[in-house]
């Protein structure tokens, strides 16, 4: 087999520059080890930022989303009991945000690429990256249900393959510094069939740990509980959870969580890091296979879609003008995005979660932040430049509607 | 001896305090262990903040200040090698900062208070505090070639006697909890006699540690490397000192440091320290008796003069109208100021200080955060709208230059 540019891992940042490439008349492959199924059920939470929302739109796959999403002009912060609103919308000029949990950005992906003919092999084994330092890399893998080795010949390979992936393991250890942060913090978190809590998300610090309210759809809402991380979600019955939600996220004046039947629970632990470098030859990470940031800040769907469009741009140039100019800084720009998202995604991560380890000096600074941040109007539009995404430092790829249909 | 409010302490806040209340026409005696010439003489770094200017000016002690001292309108942020301005006055909507040392506002204040035949008692021995709980406080010491223990009377007491003074001591342990941060970084201080080296104050990160090039006068700078606290400042000759300002401060654009003749040299440790409660009975705690600040934000006297601007204004409600309120909020209104200032000056110091101990994860937050703030206008006002003093979160005593004269 031989494509122009065989992409490793069909989450969000493989899809979106398999479609990106397609707009470009640029041909791809895309290697996945799930199942389809697999990909379309992990749940996973979704707050897309303006860019991310302006881009899957400007690429015609946005109108689902249009229709099912939900825009948020604002989150709420609570702490000491209190609520305190953060108008991201009037903070940052108009920006907001799109609730739209990424398995439904992947399947709104997989149908535009199905559709368009695209290659995607689900259910494959074995990914192996060959040549990446010269201009002829190969990957190879055996197919669903196959025993033979086959191969794909491209001109790039783009990591899409996540943390655990085998692409990043393919630079030599000597070429990457890998950069990391884990957090004694996990969050416990729970779908739920209730009404929408609240119209906001609640952003809660308390003593007892920190805990996030979120919506899903009207008739299913998303919470978490700041627990552990090796803790065991069998020591969480729906009643310790509900007792636990109660207690930490009911306000002083009376507002109390709607309680209901819980229909999933589960623990993840929380990490920071960075893969620096992330290219190597021909070979491009994107998304997080380069870098993984706690939840606390939403950034993980919208930094890899960044990477993918600096990457998309620079292979659209390699094709179209014989220019490697982008190609070539690519870890440089990605990084400088990535490093702001993870210093944003670690504030926010220390400000909300409680932690046992810190002096009582460290928790007065902790509330002193809270303190600053909501009633300070440079510091509330700090905050809201970051959640709605920071602009983008490079001139990108121009998409537009009216060419695409 | 009797009078109105006692006060242990001849810094910056007794003398402000002494002063205000004169203004107030309510006496008070001060007591100070050092002679006047050591207070005089003990070199402070100065940064004012536009409120602490503007309490100076109205209450008639500044014109000293506006004629020898010097507006600042922004400051510099060095790394990796390049500079970058943040414009406070621009971002602030118009505040300046005044660089104008903190003895020579001493030696104003003394001025004022010496003139205003105010009490001054120097080089007294033994101060000791009494019956604080009550509503009779006395003050028990001795004065200078003296071997008779004296008494105050008072009906408040102000501890207005830094972090080593005999005042915090009175307020029993079990009603106070005391909150503090060692930092691992020491400032090694120099007075060079050169002209100015910039303009505007220049603060450096860089892998060998922190640099702050500042001003003094038109022929003695101050500038500080970032040491080892333990350091002796024996190991360091001029011509070390010289050659790290230049490793550290010199940029790759070509500009290099002044050199000049070292008059002065010292190594200071750095803490970060808050005790809560600032007031017990009768007793209240101003400045450094309460807490401590690293000088990288500049807060120390100007949250001293924030301090000192709520217990006048509490004293003289006392005295004029019979109200209580202020001076029982007295240590919650400051202390939410205090912590803020706290958070501030920890945040400077950890964004601009070497700190071996942190790990390459660590390191490439800190390098994200120095890049953000000099990127985004919401960030940068942020940090400016701390570095000129955020507001005054309660409405103080109204001086005015004319009922002054």
């Amino acid at each position: 087999m031989r494509t122009k540019v065989g992409i490793i891992g069909a989450g969000p940042a493989g899809l979106m520059l398999s479609h990106l490439l397609h707009l470009q008349g640029i041909d791809s492959i895309i290697l996945e080890n799930r199942s389809k199924e697999e990909i379309e059920g992990t749940i996973r939470a979704g707050v897309l930022e303006q860019g991310t929302v302006d881009l899957l739109n400007s690429t015609g796959i946005g109108s689902r989303m249009m229709r099912e999403g939900h825009i948020h002009h604002g989150i709420e912060l609570q702490f000491n009991g209190r609520r305190h609103r953060i108008d991201m919308n009037e903070l940052t000029d108009g920006k907001t945000i799109m609730l739209y949990p990424q398995h439904e950005v992947i399947k709104d992906l997989l149908e535009a690429r199905l559709m368009a003919g695209g290659k995607i092999y689900f259910n494959v084994k074995d990914v192996q990256l060959h040549n990446v330092e010269t201009n002829s890399p190969t990957i190879s893998f055996i197919q669903e249900n196959g025993t033979e080795v086959e191969q794909i010949e491209c001109d790039f390979i783009s990591g899409c393959d996540g943390f655990h992936g085998p692409s990043r393991q393919s630079i030599p250890k000597v070429e990457r510094v890998e950069k990391q942060k884990i957090y004694p913090f996990g969050w416990l978190g729970i779908l739920t069939e209730t009404p929408p809590v609240h119209p906001e998300l609640i952003y809660v610090h308390h003593d007892r740990g920190f805990a996030l309210l979120s919506t899903r759809t009207p008739k299913i809402q998303r919470h978490y509980l700041q627990v552990d991380p090796k803790d065991d979600i069998a020591n969480w019955s729906d009643d310790r959870i509900w007792s636990e939600l109660h207690a930490r996220v009911d306000t002083s004046d009376g507002w109390k969580m709607i309680d209901g039947p819980i229909i999933q629970k589960n623990i993840v632990a929380m990490r920071s890091f960075v893969c620096e470098t992330m290219q190597y030859g021909r070979l491009f990470l994107a998304g997080d296979s380069a870098h993984i940031v706690p939840p606390t800040g939403a950034k993980g769907l919208n930094l890899a879609v960044a990477d993918i469009q600096v990457l998309a741009k620079g292979i659209s140039e390699f094709y179209h003008a014989g220019n490697e100019e982008t190609l070539e800084r690519y870890s440089s720009i990605c990084l400088q995005r990535v490093w702001k998202a993870q210093r944003f995604s670690w504030w926010m991560t220390t400000m909300l979660h409680r932690n046992v380890e810190q002096t009582p000096y460290e928790y007065g600074i902790q509330i002193a932040e809270l303190d600053y941040v909501t009633s300070s109007k440079a510091a509330a539009r700090s905050l809201a430049e970051n959640y709605v995404g920071l602009p983008m430092e490079f001139k990108g790829l121009e998409f537009n509607q009216q060419i695409l249909n």
